[in-house]
């Protein structure tokens, strides 16, 4: 950290985590605008249609920006959206240069705001920390770059990899540390997918809930100012509407054509007829249209069928599994239901986090062979 | 490590690990002999029928140990075995003061040691940096206390807990670096234990191979020197004097009262008729018998199948997990045949350790509920 661009822009990248659970569907984005080897201004962008990080920044900087340095973890907008170009706001602020730590995949801008930048006179540099920059909003980038959200998939298993008895019986096979993990995994998605066979065991709500977060006051606050839109895959409409994850709010419902959707639709939930793919609804074309509803970041939560349906499909972009110290036995659920059976099949993934989270452990892995 | 004696200690029992693969079936041993603030005699038990740790050390220090202060990881002996007894040496070279890390868990030593020092009017401190040093010889503390060796159970599998293809193509799940791991797994142990679905599907040895151990040219010749006992479980005596296994050197059978034990007896091997327990070997009864015979560490290298009877009867005391950042699918063989019924039947562990092998990863869990 010798270098004071990259301190400089590590700040910004803290302020930008904070708008973690509330700037969907925008992407979080933190300033801080330097002069004299001082901060002047500090910002980071709450919530979509609320100013952008650089305009907090620049207003709490006042007529300091004049000649200051700003760092952005993203490259500033150059497009009216439902607030003014960022970058016209930098220029008519007077700052002498401008740090970025990556481009905007956002095709709306696309490297049009550093241009707008450049154009005026100020110095430019990006690329600075992109990689942290990159995993911050590792959604918002995916769904620009692709038309598909980043899919997170969540699975609580023993350490020899089962997740629930045969009977079903499977609640609470972590403790509360990783129910706390999950609970802020699910705050940060725009929505959380499950399926049929989940609810009608576990009786999930797959909410946020204030008191199971673990955040302080304020993220708190700007966690349960936004649910994220819950999504139940149920190809023949099995879950019924007394479910608990029903009562718990208005709900997506992604079905094949299905006949009894209207007795979801009065009771305030949305129906979505998808197309099939051998018989269950086409996950794809689900995602597809998530990330055109804005979502960025989906957290599947879901048993073994549709998790495994979701992998099988090559729709996974990471895994997160909560490992709890026991063992379930041979007879009881797997993982994921992946039917393989050569060695050549196998899916090679690439563990790129494990640590401990109470008395579990939580393995994050990531499509991919190691390297 | 601020305090001396636990510095000392520490450098005592990096002396004793260099017995880790040659000192069975005695116990790992390491000396320091520290006069005015210096070390003037170390030493460490090299293998059965050799000196003793102390006994190098003093033969190093010479005169200087009158006065002098030695530290030692197991209490010194006071019996005569195959050497004489330590703490005679000890007194007659004249040592002011003995740290011993622990007592001597055999009950012909048990406290005598510390006994006979002190009436010569030695000071005498026990207990210095115990847990390390109880950890180096566990096996041998086991065994001492309870009759029975130190069970480590090691296995390969995916993230999602699969040993196996379900047609049992399996060989190379984890890379170099957990197989060079699972080689000093080997040397270590006093003895190495199979079944025959192991050997009729993978052909494997279970040998200790120098160019695979990773060690350096001193702890590669004292693995080497010995192998470890290789102990087949084969019940109704499947494999075939063929197999690699049997090729690769004598090797104890153990198996139910059979009839063509003679076969192999005649090739060298060792036929170990032992009780059945629901018609298969009883493991406990060959735990009992390879401990007699002076087994510290036993490593199972098995199948979900025997791996899984020694985890049904409450045999294993630790478990080694390689993971590979793999899926194998639903179809592939469990870790563990461990047929539960109920989540109150699951198996409660606590993971000691975990890091990174390669690409592969090493969870060390032992049985027990986690604090």
């Amino acid at each position: 950290m010798s270098n004071p661009d990259h301190a400089w822009m590590a700040r910004a990248l803290r302020l930008a985590r904070r708008g973690l659970y509330s700037t969907h569907p925008n992407p979080r984005v933190g300033c801080v605008i330097v002069a004299a080897g001082e901060s002047v201004g500090e910002g980071w962008h709450v919530r979509a249609g609320e100013p952008h990080a650089e305009v907090h920044a620049l207003c709490q900087a006042g007529a300091r920006a004049r000649g200051a340095t700003a760092y952005v973890t993203l490259e500033p907008c150059s497009h009216f959206g439902r607030t003014p170009p960022c970058a016209e706001a930098l220029v008519a602020a007077g700052v002498d240069r401008v740090v970025a730590a990556m481009q905007d995949p956002n095709p709306q801008v696309a490297g049009r705001g550093l241009e707008r930048l450049r154009s005026a006179g100020i110095d430019v540099l990006c690329g600075v920390q992109e990689a942290a920059a990159r995993e911050l909003n590792v959604g918002f980038i995916k769904r620009m770059e692709t038309g598909l959200p980043f899919v997170r998939v969540k699975l609580a298993m023993s350490l020899d990899g089962r997740t629930a008895m045969a009977s079903g019986e499977s609640q609470w096979i972590t403790g509360p540390a990783a129910r706390a993990e999950v609970q802020r995994l699910r705050a940060r998605s725009s929505a959380i997918v499950t399926g049929a066979d989940t609810l009608l065991m576990d009786h999930a709500r797959l909410t946020v809930r204030a008191e199971e977060l673990g955040l302080d006051a304020e993220q708190t606050r700007l966690a349960l100012g936004r649910q994220p839109l819950r999504v139940l895959v149920d190809s023949r409409l099995r879950v019924p509407l007394a479910a608990p994850f029903f009562q718990a709010g208005p709900a997506l419902v992604a079905t094949l054509a299905g006949g009894s959707a209207q007795i979801y639709r009065s009771a305030g939930h949305e129906v979505l007829e998808l197309p099939a793919s051998a018989g269950q609804v086409n996950l794809a074309a689900l995602l597809r249209e998530l990330a055109a509803r804005g979502a960025n970041e989906v957290l599947v939560e879901a048993g073994p069928r549709l998790a495994g349906a979701f992998a099988q499909h090559g729709l996974v972009d990471e895994y997160q599994l909560f490992v709890a110290p026991k063992l379930l036995g041979s007879l009881a659920r797997p993982l994921l239901e992946l039917p393989l059976d050569r060695m050549s099949e196998a899916r090679e993934l690439q563990i790129t986090d494990i640590r401990a989270v109470g008395t579990d452990w939580r393995i994050v892995a990531v499509p991919g062979k190691a390297g």
